[in-house]
Formats: structure tokens, C-alpha cells, sequence
């Protein structure tokens, strides 16, 4: 069944957990972690993909370690028994009138090398928006928690390099959270553009995915190296495989599905509380 | 005119600056640097790029800065007035069978993050194979030095990230290394793939590219936030416009462009010996 835009609060209340929008029990302090504190780290690629999640949580801005030039901007707080630390990929051109974020795999695995080495987190999430496959049931707005990270516009057709360039990246196993949450589960297939050409289609195709993203595969081959559980939580803008061009839906469901998928992350974090990874 | 495979040496030999591969004055040693010193970062993708290299200059392995997960492998020494350090992008499985290079604008982002933060290098240089466009002059074994670096598989039509994810990151300005080492000088497109799309080649054919290759770009991005100087030295082994398959052409010529990159990667440094990076 198609959930449409608006119709994301209604599915809300149908879905059985502790968590309502309207009475969250926030319970942030900016206190030291201690040593046995759940970290969980929500990397974002754009701000305002983050925004809404930033605000609701009241995170605050404390900088990565690293050089000055850094582009990521990190924001945390403590949650419950968790500190969250939100890292977003900051702009190219921060501070001129033509800036813009950085969005992309390789922005994304570097915010995920930086986060993730100097942060240490327990858990790592890739929140964002994406293109959804009607073929594969995804609507506009829905939220998916994914399986497995995988890429489509990397071809190298020599044996060993071809499975390295695909990627097969698993998600860390969240089946009950996926169930207990009403969210849909899914391969990503990552790609740095926004549109998908033939070639493209073929490979996100024979990938299975369900949902099309800019960086998750990305992301998940850095928590790969630093052995950190990982998935994605994606919210569809747009639709792959439909009719309108890619970027005007985007543009035209980007506010919508950042308010989703602010609702999507804290019901996640919400869910996150008194569980390890293990329990996902 | 098309320089073939084994004539390079005989181009060598045509060229006037002091180095000779036969009589190079090696003057290596590993003495802690000076905080004047000029120390120049050759960023490499592949560690079979890099082995003549390494192996003509002697350096030593010498651990990065960053987590042991870290994938990179870092060489180091000093020769005359300079530390060199070569950076390649480690293996994908590392210690496994089916190891693979880490190829790839995703891990040639984060070797250069790592590397430039954590060494604060005067010089970056990409050093690596490169498929190249007979239409723009390019043959076999030629020694390009980039003068831009664009993308070609980074699609996003919407105002201001179309020009983010086309790149335009200019390289630093060395036309009197160029001219007097010999070398041709043009843009590099860099994508994830090694074969290319109809797509693609408009793409690469609108960026004007005299190279295509998979890494320098990336680089470029990160080099630009650093406010470091960069450059790719690019030894071609494909014809990006020719008739044979690339990968090949590309695994029938690398043992030949490893060996050419190494002799041009040697007259390079030797050609900085005395020099600052504003007087190239």
C-alpha cells in the first residue's frame, strides 16, 4: 500500500511503540559521557536533511577533531541513557553566496572517517532522503531501514575489483526494530548523481534495490573498516522509477520528507533507549 | 606526435634537466625534519603504482596518524632539501585472498584527508595511470600534468550543485616544471568507473579532458579545503576514445605506465630539489 505525504502521522499512530510526536519526553544534558554511555552517530548529509531533527533534540554544535578545514559540522547531546552526536557534510564554498552542501560519497566517507575516529560512536546511522522504486513498493514519504549498501556507478570489469567496485556492504541487523517501527526494509544502491541513466538502471536493478541514495555505501564501507554496527534510515523524496524528473520531485518533497524523517529518527532513538546494538 | 611504451627514455634523454634515471644522486635519509623543511605528499592509488617508486627512493613505511583501521599505507624519507611521504590507499579485505586496491574517489578522499591533515605537507601530488584522448594528443605512456580536475559521473541539475558536483578545482600553476621536464598539461575527468557511458563521454568531452582517471579530483576537492598546492601526474596507459576495451588495455599497459610514472615521478622530485612550490 502507498503511504502519500501527509498521510506519515496517521501510519504514526497505527504503529505500536512508546513514542508521540506531540509528547516526547525530552531528557537532553550536555553533561560528560561516561565511559559506559551508548554513542550513537547520525550522520546527515545535508542541513537541511538535519534541521528539524537538530531542533527537536535541542543538539548542540561542538566541533570534530581535526583540522580547521574540515567541513562537517557536528552537533550532540545526551539522550536518555545516550549521547546522539548528529555530523552533517557542511558546504563547499562555506560562507559565499554559491554555497552549497556537500553532498556525494565522497563527502560522506570522509564525515564518516572523521566522526567515527574521533567520536567512537556504539552505533552508526546514515539519515537521509532518497529516491524510492514503486517496483519495489516504495512510495513518496516512506521510510526504510536498509540491508545492504551497495554502489551503481562504479564499473570495473576485472575479476576481484568488480565485487569491490559493486560493494556488498550488510546493514547491521535491525529486524525488530524495522518490525516494531512499521518502517520497510531494503537494499540501497548509491550513486553520486541525482538522475540514473540506462547503465544505472541496469545496475540498481541487478543490486535489487529498493531505495536509491548519494551516500550510504559510501558510509557503510568506512563503518566496515572500523567494525561499527551500521544501517541506513531513508525517507523517499522521489520516485526512481516514475514519470517527473528526479530533481523537481526532489525539490518538491524535500521539506516534506526532512519533517519525515525527522519523525522516523526520533521514533529510532525513542526505540534506541535501554537496548544495545546487539538488541536491534 | 605519439610517444609509444619504450621510447621514453629516448624522450628523457632529449629533455634538459639535470636528472638522469642512471646517475641519480640518491641522497636519502631519515633524520627528523626541520620546521622549514619542504615536505611533498605523493598520494598513489594503487600500491603496484607505487612500488618502483618507493623502491627507487628507499622509503620506509611510517604509520599515519589516525586509527589502526585505518586503511593507508604511508612511506617515508628525505631527499636533499625535502621529506617525500607516498600515500597509497590500502587494500580493500586487506590480509584476505581476495584483497583489491582501494581504487576509487571514496578512498582517495580519505587518503588525502588523513595524509594532509595529519603530515601538513607544502606540495600535494596525485601520481598515477590514466587513460588518455587521442583526440587532445594523448598516446600510450605519455606524462600528463593537470591543470583542472573535473568529475564526469556526478549528475545534479539543480542551480549551484551542478556546478559542485562538476568540479572545477584548479590545479596548482607549474608550467615551468611542465616545460622543462617535457610533460603535456590538460584537464583530468574523474569518475568511479573504468570502462565510460555515452553519458560519460559528453561528459568528459564538455570538461575538455585531456586524462580521465578515478582519484584526482577527490584529491582536489580536499587539497582546495586545505589550501594546500596540487597537482596529478598522470602516465597514460588506455585510450579513453581508441578501440580496445579498456580494462584490457589498462592491465596490458600498467606495468609499463608504473614503470614511466617512477621515472617521471623521479625527475619530478628532483626537478622541486631547491625550489618552493610558487616557483613551478
Amino acid at each position: 500500500m502507498c503511504i502519500q505525504d501527509s498521510s506519515i502521522l496517521v501510519i504514526l499512530e497505527t504503529v505500536e511503540y512508546s513514542f508521540l510526536p506531540s509528547t516526547l519526553p525530552l531528557n537532553i544534558n550536555m553533561s560528560a559521557p561516561t565511559s559506559e554511555q551508548k554513542h550513537v552517530l547520525v550522520l546527515i548529509a545535508m542541513d537541511a536533511e538535519a534541521a528539524p531533527f537538530l531542533q527537536r533534540l535541542q543538539l548542540k554544535e561542538a566541533p570534530l577533531a581535526g583540522p580547521a578545514w574540515l567541513p562537517c559540522k557536528a552537533y550532540t547531546g545526551d539522550y536518555n541513557d545516550m549521547r546522539i552526536t548528529v555530523v552533517t557534510n557542511g558546504k563547499w564554498r562555506a560562507g559565499q553566496a554559491d554555497a552549497v552542501d556537500n553532498v556525494g560519497t565522497t563527502p560522506a566517507a570522509l564525515a564518516a572517517f572523521a566522526a567515527i575516529s574521533s567520536l567512537q560512536p556504539t552505533l552508526v546511522i546514515n539519515a537521509g532522503t532518497a529516491g524510492g522504486f514503486k517496483s519495489k513498493g516504495a512510495c513518496i514519504g516512506d521510510t526504510f531501514v536498509t540491508t545492504m549498501h551497495r554502489h551503481h556507478d562504479r564499473r570495473i570489469t576485472i575479476p576481484g575489483w568488480d565485487d569491490y567496485a559493486r560493494g556488498h556492504h550488510e546493514a547491521h541487523s535491525c529486524e525488530k526494530l524495522r518490525s516494531v517501527l512499521g518502517f520497510k526494509g531494503g537494499v540501497v544502491t548509491t550513486g553520486n548523481s541525482l538522475d540514473a541513466t540506462e547503465t544505472d538502471r541496469i545496475i540498481m536493478s541487478s543490486n535489487d534495490a529498493s531505495v536509491k541514495d548519494m551516500e550510504a555505501a559510501a558510509i557503510a564501507w568506512v563503518a566496515e573498516m572500523a567494525a561499527v554496527p551500521f544501517f541506513a534510515l531513508k525517507c523517499v523524496t522521489d520516485i526512481v522509477d516514475g514519470d517527473q524528473p528526479t530533481h523537481e520531485e526532489f525539490l518538491q518533497n524535500l521539506g516534506t520528507a526532512a519533517a519525515s524523517l525527522q519523525v522516523s529518527l526520533i521514533s529510532v532513538v525513542d526505540y534506541l533507549v535501554g537496548k544495545t546494538a546487539s538488541e536491534l
